[in-house]
Parts: C-alpha cells; sequence; structure tokens
C-alpha cells in the first residue's frame, strides 16, 4: 500500500455503472440516488449534514441512461470519492456492492477507476507478455491443463504430470479441488509435480509450468505460497471468492509469482442479468486489478450455461487499456473438449490459454499422446514461435 | 487447527442438502450424480478410477425427494467425505459449492456437519451466554447501534459515542462503511471512540460496548485486531465476504474478542429462492461456524427484500442446537426504526440484538435521548435484570 495515496484527502471520483431495474412504481432517480446514500453515510436523507455533500462523500448520480428496447432498464453512472474504499480491495468492493447485494435489479456492467486507485491494486506483475516470456512461445494460445483426479496416489498424479510435459503443454495445475488433504498434503505433492515438470523439461528441452493449487486458510496459506517460491515454482492457481480476494493481491505482490484465478464460487454473480457483477466486471476487471495474469472462466458450449458474448465482453476486460495495467490472459474452460480447439481459436484469437481437463483423459490412457494432440491442434491454426527462456 | 485430524484419512462423511430445480429434460438423478462428480473429483464419469470409487472420495446421492407442491423441484442429499475439505474453510466452500455456483437451479437449504468439522471449525468464543456476561444484562434483547455518517470528525463521532452510551445502549458498532479513510484514519478514530464509551461508563456504571469495524487488507487486518484488543476492546464487527471467510475464523480464534458478523457482499446468495444459500446457511450455520457472536441480517420490512420465514429460520439456524457449538444471537436491522421494537420482540425474543442506526439520528438530535427511547421500549417489553461485569 502506498501510504502517501492513503493518506493524502483526495478530491478524485471512480465510477461504477449500475444497470438497474425497477420493479415497484418508485423512479429510477430515487433508485439511483438510494445507492448513492446506501453505498456511503447510510443514514436516512434528512439526516446528511450539508459539510458531508458538500466534501462529495456521498455517490454522485452521473448520468442515467435508458437501455434500449427495455422500459423498466436504466445504466446509472454512479461515481464515488476514490478515499472512500481507503485504497484496500475489501472496502472498494463494499463501496461499489455491499449493501446493495441484498437489494434486487441492481447489476455492475462497468468500472472507471483512478489512476490511484489502479496504482495501488496494481494489476498482474507479469501479464501476457511476462507469461509468454516464461513458457517461451509466442503468436499461439497457450495449452493447459488439470492434474486430477483428487484421491490418486501422489506416484499416479506425478507420473501424469511428467506425461503431459512430456506432450508439450505450457501450463499444468492442480485440480481446484486440491487442497491440503490427508492423502494429498501440499508439502509432499507439490515438491514431486515440480519435480515431475523439472525433469520432463529437461528432456524435452521444454518450458512447461507448474502451477500448485493454493487454497489454504488465512493462518496457512502464506506459508504454502513461500513454500512453491522455495521451489521455483512460476506460478499459482488461486480462487479469489475462498481465500479473500485481497489475499491473492497480496500474496501476488509479495512473492511476485504468476497468478492464475480460478472462478470457484463466484456463480451466485453471473446467473440473473439483474442481479450481480457480470463476468467481465468479476472475472475481467476486478481480478485483474488484484493481480490475475491469467482468469480461468467457463467458456459457451461447455457444461454451465454461459454466452458467447459473456465469454467476448469477459475476454475484452482482460485484454483491453486498463491505465498502465498490463494485460491478463483469458482462459476458457469448463468442459473443453479437443474438437473446440477450433471453437476458441476463432474466438479468443492467439493471445488465450486454453484450458482442457478432463477430455486429455478420455482422448487416450497415453497422455503424452493426448497432450500432443492439443498441441497439435493449436498449431495448424497458429503455428510456432519459440525463443529462449531465461532461467 | 488440530494436525491429528488433519492428518487422519477419515471415512466419516457431512452432507449439503441441495434443493435442485430442474429446468431440462435430464432426470433429477443425472443433475444429482453431476453435482457428486463436480464437486468432487471433476472428471468424465468413464475416467473414475474404481479405487477413487471405494474410497469414498467421490460424493454420495442420500436421499432424493420431490419438494411437495411442485413439479421440477428436489431436495437432494448428498454427502461427502469430510476430509475433502482439508477441514479448512476455504476449501469446504468450495466443496459445498464452488463449481456449481456456475451452474443453475441449485440452492444450499442445509447443512450437516460432523463432529470433526464443528471442532475444527469452533464457533463463537462467547455466544450468547458469553455476550451477556460482558454487557451484564440478562433476559432482555441487547440495544446496538452504528456509529455513522462516514466523513463526520472524530471529535463528532466520538461525541456520539459516548451520548449513545449514556443513553445505555449495548453495544455501539461502527458503520461497515467505516474503513482506514484519510479522514478517518483507524488508528486514530478507534482509541477515541474507545475512550468516550469508557468514560461514559465511568460515568453511569453501564457496561456499553465499542466493536470497531475491521476491513483491512490482507497485510492489515492482523493490525488493526491487534491493537482493538490492546485497547480492551472486547469485540469487533467484520464482513467475512469482504475480508475472506476464513480470515475471520482465524482472527477469531487467535484473538478471542467477540465476532459481529455484518452481511455486506452476501446478496447474491439471497436473491433467487434457486440459487446459492439460504439466509440460514450462510449468515446462520456458516457465520456461527466460524465464529460469528452477533449475526447482523436484514430484517423483514426494513429497506431490503427479505421474508420472515427466511429470518425465523436464520434465528434458528444461529441459536439451535449444533453439536458442542455455542449458539450466537441474531440481529436484525436494514432500516429498523423505534416502532418496530414491539414486532422484532415478538419476531424474535429475548436472545436477540436489536439493531437501530439511522432512526436513532431521525429520533431527536439529542441521542442519548434516542438511545434511552431505544431502552425503555426494550425493557417494556422485557424488564431488567442486571448483574455485576468481571472486569
Amino acid at each position: 500500500m502506498n501510504e502517501a495515496l492513503k493518506r493524502k484527502e483526495s478530491d478524485e471520483r471512480f465510477s461504477v455503472t449500475y444497470r438497474i431495474t425497477v420493479y415497484d412504481n418508485r423512479s429510477i432517480d430515487e433508485h439511483a440516488r438510494d445507492i448513492t446514500v446506501e453505498q456511503s453515510v447510510e443514514i436516512p436523507h434528512d439526516c446528511i449534514p450539508d459539510e458531508i455533500h458538500e466534501r462529495g462523500i456521498v455517490g454522485w448520480i452521473e448520468s442515467i441512461e435508458l437501455v434500449p428496447h427495455t422500459r423498466n432498464q436504466h445504466d446509472v453512472v454512479i461515481s464515488y470519492r476514490s478515499d472512500n474504499t481507503a485504497f484496500s480491495i475489501p472496502q472498494f468492493l463494499n463501496v461499489i456492492y455491499g449493501n446493495i447485494s441484498l437489494k434486487k435489479g441492481i447489476k455492475i456492467i462497468k468500472l472507471d477507476l483512478t489512476s490511484a486507485l489502479l496504482e495501488v491494486f496494481g494489476g498482474p506483475a507479469y501479464g501476457i507478455e511476462g507469461i509468454r516470456a516464461l513458457t517461451g512461445t509466442y503468436k499461439r494460445p497457450l495449452a493447459c491443463t488439470a492434474l486430477k483426479p483428487l484421491g490418486l496416489s501422489t506416484n499416479q498424479l506425478a507420473k501424469m504430470a511428467g506425461e503431459y510435459a512430456r506432450g508439450g503443454l505450457d501450463i499444468i495445475k492442480e485440480d481446484h479441488g486440491m487442497a491440503d488433504m490427508a492423502y494429498h498434503r501440499f508439502v509432499e505433492r507439490v515438491p514431486r509435480f515440480q519435480e515431475a515438470v523439472r525433469e520432463a523439461n529437461a528432456k524435452t528441452g521444454g518450458n512447461t509450468l507448474f502451477f500448485p493449487m493454493i487454497s489454504g486458510g488465512f493462518d496457512e496459506i502464506e506459508q504454502q505460497v513461500a513454500l512453491a517460491k522455495s521451489l521455483d515454482i512460476k506460478g499459482i492457481l488461486v480462487a479469489p471468492l475462498l481465500v479473500g480476494v485481497d489475499t491473492v493481491r497480496a500474496l501476488a505482490r509479495k512473492y511476485k509469482l504468476a497468478i492464475m484465478t480460478h472462478p470457484s464460487f463466484t456463480g451466485t454473480h453471473f446467473h440473473d442479468p439483474a442481479h450481480g457483477m457480470t463476468p467481465a466486471v468479476l472475472l475481467g476487471t476486478i481480478f485483474r486489478l488484484i493481480g490475475a495474469d491469467i482468469s480461468i472462466f467457463i467458456n459457451s458450449g461447455g457444461r454451465f450455461a454461459v454466452t458467447e458474448e459473456e465469454c467476448q465482453d469477459l475476454a475484452i476486460a482482460l485484454r483491453g487499456t486498463l491505465g498502465h495495467i498490463k494485460p491478463s490472459f483469458p482462459c476458457p474452460g469448463g468442459g473443453m473438449r479437443l474438437d473446440r480447439i477450433e471453437a476458441m481459436a476463432q474466438s479468443f484469437g492467439q493471445d488465450t490459454v486454453m484450458l482442457i481437463g478432463g477430455a486429455l483423459m478420455q482422448h487416450s490412457r497415453d497422455l503424452e499422446k493426448s497432450a500432443s494432440v492439443f498441441m497439435e491442434g493449436i498449431r495448424q491454426h497458429f503455428g510456432e514461435e519459440r525463443r529462449a527462456v531465461a532461467h
């Protein structure tokens, strides 16, 4: 945290665009005004001192626009003083959506942040360029799989990791359900998987990366990250809504590991078009802000309900301009198969991490072969351009 | 964490009751079976080794019952091995609802935990009896207000805290939006508010408690809690979904402060009866498990949409039997006024914390008087029985 920024009483403001669906007889102006108060001073309108209004501590309605082809939906831009967030992630979430999450008909569809907020939150340490430099491959999507299933012996899983790495995958992540169980102790399995991948790389000359899943509690998580770092592991998988959104930001900043975020426990935001946040805002802008170099999301056409348009908006939120913040890789997954490579290539283009999990196990019992088929599928569309990796 | 518990490969199982709404042509059995796999091994059914099934690592369908008066809703009880949770809160959330949060039509309506899980998570340090011992009052609901608005000077807010305390309120909590802003630095304001309440207690012989809001980031939050503890503050306000659910458990266990939880950012779970968790499960069972002595929720009849039945179920989840875990206070709030005291008394009875915020400011500019009216309203229904507080 930048103490100078935190100490300054600032009149800079950032904006949130809320899509508001009105289900009652009150006007859109009243609904918007309620938000400005609920998300700041939270007292009855008639109790707000003039001085508090003058200092801009209550939210301001910047604009209200009817959503085309609707009667009861409006896009309302509300600005808040940047320092109402205390320049911290928990309070930032509190300001943009804390109490109003308990109301109906309010969805966040866009965030416009100030340079001070962007600077404090920081964004990815690597970004697309940095992850490419770690893997040594350019101009094509990266290939990723998940090490699973849970419950297999560490020996078997280490063998699988080696096979996937010899098949040439760029990233092997642990299954997001692989926690510190008695039958899979973190301190025992993670060094083994990293070693299996390192050995395979030594044989093939490749640069496959291994990302362990980090889901320890408050008093364990930092030890897990430190252990990964000590093993020369380059990145981790983490689910911000499980371990705490700011936990990810803080650990990303301190340990400079590549961060792959997982959408576990985020789904309550997405399934209603009139409530929560869009995938673009939560898995895109917010996860990128806290440090996601790669953001996994559920692709359309898999085993979850999500639209192609939502996925495209998310990719834009991850890769588009956001102040000085580096662009991040979208990582479509969630039931992707080898026959979806072409569709993913067309949808998301070269700056994408393609995640195919269980389907590699289904394709062949020879996982090295499955991985090769995956790589071949990507190279057919994009070719290959490798450069040496600095170790 | 109990290492012996964590190390043991256990065949104990805990259960989750999912209310499943089927929107497609697939059978309820298929939907249930999908959950057993999605929330454990997460690979295609045909790739699951027999050994993994035999060890019970995949979820088991324990029962499926049609919800009366519906055609497409079923209550499905699924059990998981306790140690699939790694006996940690982030992974527990991952197992019960991580990936399936991204699907439609799945709501958690009940949790049945094992004694091992209850022991590890621990529950409140004080519970209803312990909080009563801190406040010295028995047989009536406790009265609580929030110190606000944000942006008022520390002097003005400290003066208000003193007035509320002299009026005899049991708990004065900070507004949940009061974070570590430049105009309200935590280290400056919290000692002042505590001192104002202490002075008032010295004058009146009362036992009003002051609870600061704790919403610091991962690398700040423990310092905030430690500062509160050093000031002889007895409890804190914290929003688990802002700072991380396990963060609250860990800090509650380590610092033995009373914990009042705030529902900020939880609302995406509640607004759809076919998605998320019920308030009883999230604000009741889960918040109680991680240590809530008092759980604030939105009462029906306030400024948020919530039903009387949901509130009653939540009170039961907080106060009902849950192994050795202590019962917690339900704390109805969210736009409550002085004229709602009778209704709250009838709905929730004596073991309740009544939260009235802005309405005390509206009632009179003399906050001591407003607080007295609040206390008088409670005593009319329940009388007063005080005992000395051990300091």
